[in-house]
Formats: structure tokens, C-alpha cells, sequence
């Protein structure tokens, strides 16, 4: 045991309290039975874990990295909803191996991406167990929801971002390829997805939306089953987008289908939506039918596994 | 792995997914990108987790107390910010070598523990690791709230019910001492302490509480040091009440000092409270100072030690 548990809670709320006493909406923060939080109406609720070898490896990110992603998971989830993220709590299990210092840049990590997207960490639980695992519960105001099921005959979807980059990091890592300054993109955003917050509320007008950490065709199956209609992918309008022939380029270094990237890669985070005249990337229209049809495409994209 | 994960989750949510229909605070439940509920102005909360083998063993308990143990933990916490819980999310790491069946119980400990106390399950993770953990969020609606540090001068101290019990029981299962009838109580509230929904509501006009959940003595300095003050606790007083010989009995037989258990025993989730008139056993008063006086203890109590 490098540290005590009275230690690690000491430092991990001197890295968090001190953000709920200037936060107006935290009545009462970090250190009692329970926060006491301003809430709207109506609020949104998701949890997402991170466990270490299944969704993360210590050498391959940083403790800042792996803090900012399961955040970034979470936060997603709730802009998925239509919804603005609010609280985050955190149960945190440690093997007892960790530096003091590691674990105050995970403290670091998940308090600075919060507060990218204003919101604030205001409680925790601390363990000890075998492996590292993050798991986190974000609580978002609500004032409108968008949920899976609202996509509409006639709608074009659209994602905020170019997907398969977390994949393509991804693939670089476990074929442990040498360094590559081509890599560098596809690197960060597999350790530490950067997600822009004015994008993600600039969704408020779909029709359906979620997040696209599946895969864009798993996400994309999720919405037309819930929303009764058929979703027409065009290869040819994602090939046009920014970005995309950079990927491609990784994606023929590293031995790997660009389409299994975009397509079935996992973890970005971006933002799938139908609607119409919406930001990010038109790739496709919602059709009479069920499904999801890629025009032209001979097989069906590899879709994302964790390590497990 | 004698299941998938698509089986679990559907086996799960057929659990989970028909109590949030019914419910007209879940607007969108289990299923989407994240739950969309109502909340009031302000919200409570907390999040605890149980971890195999250092908070639980298989061996020792059944899924279903598991499942219903660690939702007790999280809602004790709302019931001790003067709060009422609402909702709950889950996140849960299977190893692969548990049966069906026995998620299922888990799931159902959970649900019927939830429901017992008007709370809802509306969201959830899965994920593989090595061990089994479960770690829940709970909210709860705070019309108003009780801190830790609303202990005033005059105030008697209560507890909603004698404390002890539960680390009886661990001790008994740590000692491997064979069955007896004398054990059952102690052995249950170990494995799955029973709370009264109406008791834990009644505690609304306290000046300061908080659950026993890391021991009495252990929770009363909390309070007294929030609330600059100091506590006489009277050991008469708790030796008259219910329960205080049949403890007694059991401290005797397994060869533990009763007050190491009534004050150093962990888990019990009973509320430790301070005002006047309030329900519950009358353990004491707060006075002018700090620090919390044991009258005519010799000794300071054991106190509560996870497994590891």
C-alpha cells in the first residue's frame, strides 16, 4: 500500500470540494450522507463504468486520459438526451499499487473535463479491489428530451463528428505499431476523446439522437428500431467530410478497412441525429422501411468489442 | 461464460424495464441513452458500491441479499439528508462463471428493496471484470435537508435502532462458529439489514443526521465535529432498550465485548440523529465541546474493518 484510504479521500476532495462551493446549484457538496443539488423539473440520469484491461490499460494512457474518458462517456450520454449535464458522482476502486500522484491526475482529469462542460463533480465512494474501475453517474437538466424513437420519414441524419478515430487509436496500440506523427489524432482520441460542448448542445432540434459509443451502425440499428423507419447511410457524403481522407490514409498504414472504422468503430462519443438543416456531417436519410442499408457497401463493417 | 451479455441485459431489464412504466415519474426509463425522470427543486445524491469479497462474499450470501443490502446502503444515505428516494441506477461487473438464475436474484434483490422504499431502478452498465461489483447511485426528492453540522446545545441524541447487529453477524461468519438459532438475527441484518420505510421517514424534524454505516462512535464524532459540539453518549440508556440483552447474548457467545459491536460495528444503516421529541432510542445529549464522550467506557471501542 502506497497511501491510506483517509489520505486519497484528503487529496481527492481537495481536488473536487473546493469546485462545489462556487458552484450555485450545490447546496450541500462533497462530505456529507448526500449532495443536495438544484434540479429542474425534469433531469436526465446515466451511468458508465471504466474497468482497467477491459476498458482501459495504465500503459497505454495516462491517468488524466483514462479520468477525461469515462467523463466524456457519461457526458455524452447526456447530450444524447437533449439534455445539459449538471452533477457527476464518482465510485472510484483502487488496487493499492497507485502513486498518490496518479490518482490525484485521474481527480484531475475527470474535474477538468466536468468542467469543460460545467459540470461538477459532488460525491464519491472510494474501494479497494483488484483492478482500477471508474464508475460514474451523471445527472443532466432536462428541458426538452430527444430520445430513439422520434426519427421520421423524410429526416437526414447526421453525426457532430467523423467517427472511427478512437477505433483506429485503437488498433494502433494493440498492434503496438511504431510511432507515427499520422498516428497522433487517432491516438488521443482513443485515450482521451475531445468533444466540442457548443457542438453537443447544437442538437436540441432532432428528431432522434444518441451517442454513438457502439458503433455508428449498432447506433444507427437502435434508432430505426425505435423509431420505425429506415435509415439510407451514403458512403459517398462521409467520403467528402473533413477528416475523412486523413482516416483513410491511417486507416491503409495500419492495415485496416476505413469502413470498419467508421462504421463499426466504437468509443467517439460524436452524436448521431435525424432532423433537418442540423450541424455536423449529413450522411444519409431516413426512408419507409426498417433497418439500416449502406449504399453500395459489399459487407457489413466489423463493429467494435472491448478487450474482453 | 455461461451467458452473453445481450441475454443478461435482456433478462435484466425484464426485471427493471416494467416497474419504470408504471411509474409516472419515469418519463423515458431503461433503454435509452439515459433515464428521463422528474425531480423536484432540489435533489439528494449519494453513491456506494460492494465489491466481492471485500464488502461481500458468495459464499456467505445470497444473490438476493446482495442485491438488497447494497441498495439499503444507498438509499440509508438519502433517508439521512432528511430526503426521500426516488431513483437508482446500477452499474454491475459479472465474472462470466455466475449462473442466470443467480442474476436474476441479484436483479430481483435489488428491485424488491427498491420498490419497498418507493425507489425505482432506471438505469444501468454491464461489464466484465474479475470479480463481481456493484455500484448504485441513488436520488432521492430534498424538500428539505439535514447536514451533519445542525447539532445544537441541548439536542438528546437517537438512533433509529440499537446498532450492532450487523457486525455480530460478520463475526460470526468469520469465525465459522456453527448454526444457531440465536444467531439469526444477527446473521440477517449482516447478510441484509431490514429498514423500516416508515421509521427512516420519521426522523424529519432532527437538527443533524446521518447513517451508521462506519459505526456509531465513528459517525457521532462526524456530526460533533461539524456541528462544533460535543456528545454524551449514556450507555444505561442503550442497555434498556430492545434488543440491548439478546445482543448481549450473542457478544457473550461468540466472544466479543457487546459495546465493540453496539459502538464499533459498521453496516447497520440505522440513523443517528440529534434533536428533541424524536422517534427512535434516546442514547444521550449533545453538551458544550467537542469530541463524543462514552460515559464510564473504559475503553475505546473496535471499529468497523472491511474484509481487506
Amino acid at each position: 500500500m502506497k497511501f491510506n484510504e483517509e489520505q486519497v479521500i484528503s487529496e481527492i476532495s481537495s481536488i473536487f470540494a473546493p469546485l462545489n462551493k462556487v458552484n450555485p446549484r450545490v447546496i450541500i457538496g462533497i462530505g456529507d450522507d448526500a449532495a443536495v443539488i438544484e434540479t429542474d423539473q425534469r433531469s436526465v440520469i446515466t451511468t458508465d463504468m471504466a474497468i482497467e484491461d477491459v476498458h482501459f490499460k495504465r500503459e497505454w494512457s495516462s491517468a488524466y486520459e483514462i479520468g477525461s474518458k469515462i467523463t466524456v462517456a457519461n457526458l455524452a450520454d447526456v447530450y444524447a438526451m437533449g439534455a445539459d449535464p449538471r452533477y457527476l458522482v464518482v465510485a472510484l476502486t483502487l488496487t493499492g499499487n497507485e502513486e498518490i500522484d496518479w490518482i490525484k491526475e485521474l481527480a484531475r482529469g475527470i474535474a477538468d473535463t466536468a468542467a469543460k462542460f460545467e459540470a461538477v463533480v459532488v460525491g464519491g465512494d472510494l474501494s479497494r479491489a483488484d483492478k482500477i474501475m471508474i464508475s460514474m453517474t451523471a445527472v443532466g437538466s432536462s428541458r426538452l428530451h430527444i430520445s430513439r424513437g422520434g426519427a421520421r420519414v423524410g429526416d437526414y441524419i447526421y453525426v457532430s463528428a467523423l467517427p472511427g478515430w478512437s477505433r483506429a487509436g485503437f488498433e494502433i496500440l494493440s498492434k503496438k505499431l511504431p510511432d507515427s506523427p499520422a498516428f497522433a489524432h487517432a491516438l488521443s482520441q482513443f485515450k482521451s476523446p475531445q468533444l466540442d460542448p457548443a457542438v453537443m448542445r447544437s442538437f436540441k432540434s432532432a428528431h432522434a439522437l444518441c451517442d454513438v459509443s457502439d458503433s455508428l451502425i449498432v447506433q444507427a440499428k437502435q434508432i430505426s428500431a425505435a423509431s420505425l423507419v429506415g435509415f439510407e447511410i451514403d458512403p459517398k457524403r462521409i467520403e467528402k467530410c473533413e477528416g475523412f481522407a486523413d482516416l483513410a490514409g491511417v486507416a491503409a498504414t495500419i492495415g485496416c478497412d476505413v469502413w470498419d472504422l467508421v462504421l463499426g468503430g466504437g468509443e467517439d462519443h460524436v452524436l448521431l441525429a435525424t432532423g433537418s438543416n442540423l450541424p455536423g456531417i449529413c450522411i444519409g436519410k431516413v426512408v419507409i422501411g426498417r433497418g439500416v442499408e449502406v449504399l453500395e457497401m459489399k459487407k457489413a463493417p466489423d463493429t467494435w468489442r472491448h478487450f474482453n
